[in-house]
C-alpha cells in the first residue's frame, strides 16, 4: 500500500506547497516523500510515490485529481473514444517516475528495495469508463457485458501501455513491481476470469521477463485467489477480509502472501494491535509473506501507532522465525 | 432485494408525487409499490417496500433521504448520544410498515407470500454514526475499536429496537423476514464474530420463535458464511462474488442459500443471462435455494430483462427438479 501520506506532517508540510499530481510529477518532491516513511517508520521497503492514474493520463485523457478523488472530464465510452487513446512513450510520457525512483534509490543508498507499481487495466478501465470513482459501477460493467470486445480492446491498450510502464520502472531500480487491481472484486469469479486474468497473465509474464518479482493485490478479491493464483504472480495480496491462512489453504505454499491488517486496527490499542499483528504473521506460516496492511492507510492515522506497527512486526516475526513456526 | 423500484415506469409514477420517506410511511401506495413486481414480474414472493432505516428515525434520530442517500443531520457518537436513543414501541413508532404488510396480503390475496425486513445492527450503527453512506467507514470502525463497550450497547439497544420491530411485521403477515447486513462485509472475520455475531444471533433466535424462517444477507461476506450459518439463520442470502457451489462447501446441506446473480448481468444479452441462470441453479444443488440478485435492482435496468429472468429461472428450476439434480 502507499505508505507517505496525508497521516505524516512530513508529508502534510510538502502537500502544503503542491498539488497532488505535481508532486507525482516533480521526481525531487516525489522521492523526499517516498522516502519519508522508511526514515520515520522503519519499513523494509519503500513504495514509490505515484498514482495508478499518471500512466492513463499519458494515453491522452484530461486528468483532474480533487479532494473528491480522480474525475475524467471526458470519459471513454465508445470505439471512437478508445481509439483516440495513445499507447505512449513510458519515458516520453511518464519518465518523471522513473526519475523518482532514481533518486529515491539514490536518497536510501540501497538501504531498503523500492517498489515499483500500476493499476491492472480492469481497474483503469473502471475509472476512464465511469469518469471517476463509482458505487454501483454499473458504466464499466455495463460496458463489459453489452460490448465486451470493446472492453477488450481497451483492456488490451492498457496492457500494451502498463507492461512498458512497469519494465521502465524496473529499468530505474525497481525490485519489485505491484499491480493494484483495486475494484477487480466487483466482478464476479466468471467475469474476472474472462475479462481480467488474460490480460494480468501476460503482465505478469511480461514483467517477470525482467528478473523482477511481481505481487497482484485487490479489495474483496479473496473470492477470486485461484483466479489471481493463475496469473503466475510471486506474490498475491489479501485484504483484511480473509484470514491469511485460509487465503493459504486456496494458494497452497508456492506462492507468497501479502497482507493483511485492517488499516482501521491502527485505531485499536496497541495491546490488541500487537496480538493482531502476531496472529497474522503466524497465519501467514513460514513461507513467503510480505507483512502490509490490506488496504491503504487513513489520514487521520497516528504516525505513533504505524511504528508502533512496524516494530511488533519485526519483533514478532523474529521470534516466530526463532521459533522455525 | 427490494423488487419494487425506479426501474419500473409505474414505481416512478407513484414517487414523482411523493417522497421515498413518505412513500414508505403511505400504507397504501407502499403496499402498492409492493405489489408491482408481482403483477408485471411474476416472481414468487414479494418483499415489503420499506427502507431498513426506517426504525432507526423511530429511536428519535432526525433522517433525511435525499438523492444523495441517507443522512442523519445529528450523528451518534458519544454515550450521550446512545443514551438519547429510545427503543421504540414498534406500532406506535412503526406500525404503518405492520399496515403496509396487511394491506400487501389483501391486494396479493395469498397469491405469494410476503418477505418483512429489517437491517442488522451493525449496518444500522454504521449509517447512525458515520452520519450517512460511507466510503472507507472509519467512524464506525473507529468507534467500534476505541469504544467497543459502548458499541455493543449501541448494538443491543439497536437488537431491543429490531426484534419487536419484525415480530410485528411477522404479526402482520410477513411470512418470512430478511436481516440486511450490508456493511459486515466491511469487518474482518474477527472484528465480525465479536460485534455483530452475538446480536444477529439473539434476532434469529427470538424470531424463530414465531414461526417464520429468517434469511441474513450482506455484500462482501462470503468470507464470513460459516459465521453467518452460526447464528441459526434458515437461509443464508450470497452476493454474486461467490459461486453458490462454492458457498455450499462452506454452509453444507443443511441450510438454504439465496442468490446470487450480479444485478448487472441483467444487461448481457438474454442467452448468456439464461445460462448464467442455469448455472447459479445448477450450483446451488437441490437442497434449499432462494433464487435472487447477489444486490439490488439498479434504476437504468429494463423491467423486461427482470421478467425475462423470472421466466428464466421457472424454466430452468422445473427442468432441474425433473431431472433430479
Amino acid at each position: 500500500m502507499r505508505q507517505a501520506g496525508r497521516y505524516l506532517p512530513e508529508y502534510r508540510a510538502i502537500r502544503g506547497t503542491i498539488g497532488f499530481l505535481d508532486l507525482c510529477k516533480n521526481p525531487d518532491l516525489a522521492a523526499e516523500v517516498t522516502v519519508q516513511p522508511v526514515t520515520r517508520l522503519g519499513v523494509d521497503a519503500a513504495i514509490i510515490f505515484s498514482d495508478i492514474l499518471i500512466p492513463v493520463e499519458a494515453m491522452g485523457i484530461e486528468l483532474e485529481l480533487g479532494d473528491r478523488g480522480p474525475h475524467f472530464p471526458n470519459p471513454v465510452r465508445t470505439a471512437a473514444d478508445i481509439d483516440k487513446l495513445a499507447v505512449p512513450d513510458p519515458v516520453e510520457g511518464t519518465g518523471f517516475v522513473a526519475e523518482a525512483i532514481r533518486r529515491t534509490r539514490k536518497a536510501l543508498n540501497d538501504s531498503v528495495p523500492v517498489i515499483g507499481f500500476s493499476g491492472a487495466p480492469f481497474t483503469l478501465a473502471a475509472y476512464m469508463v465511469e469518469g471517476g470513482g463509482s458505487k454501483s459501477y454499473i458504466l464499466i460493467k455495463r460496458f463489459l457485458f453489452e460490448q465486451p470486445k470493446l472492453a477488450h480492446v481497451l483492456f488490451q491498450k492498457l496492457t500494451d501501455t502498463l507492461i512498458p510502464y512497469l519494465k521502465m520502472q524496473v529499468e530505474a531500480g525497481a525490485s519489485i513491481v505491484q499491480i493494484f487491481d483495486s475494484w477487480g472484486g466487483e466482478l464476479s469469479p466468471y467475469d474476472y476470469e474472462r475479462f481480467c486474468i488474460p490480460h494480468l497473465r501476460r503482465m505478469v509474464k511480461e514483467l517477470q521477463a525482467t528478473g523482477v518479482p511481481v505481487i497482484v493485490f485487490g479489495v474483496n478479491l479473496s473470492n477470486h485467489l485461484s483466479l489471481l493464483k493463475s496469473t503466475g504472480a510471486d506474490v498475491i495480496g489479501v485484504d483484511w477480509k480473509m484470514p491469511l491462512d485460509e487465503a493459504r489453504r486456496v494458494l497452497g505454499d508456492d506462492v507468497a502472501v501479502q497482507g493483511n491488517l485492517d488499516p482501521l486496527h491502527l485505531f485499536l490499542p496497541r495491546e490488541e494491535l500487537d496480538a493482531q499483528v502476531r496472529d497474522i504473521l503466524r497465519r501467514a506460516g513460514p513461507t513467503g509473506h510480505i507483512f502490509n496492511l490490506g488496504h491503504g492507510i487513513l489520514p487521520p492515522t497516528d504516525p505513533e501507532a504505524a511504528k508502533f506497527l512496524v516494530e511488533a512486526v519485526h519483533k514478532h516475526g523474529a521470534e516466530l522465525r526463532r521459533a522455525g513456526a
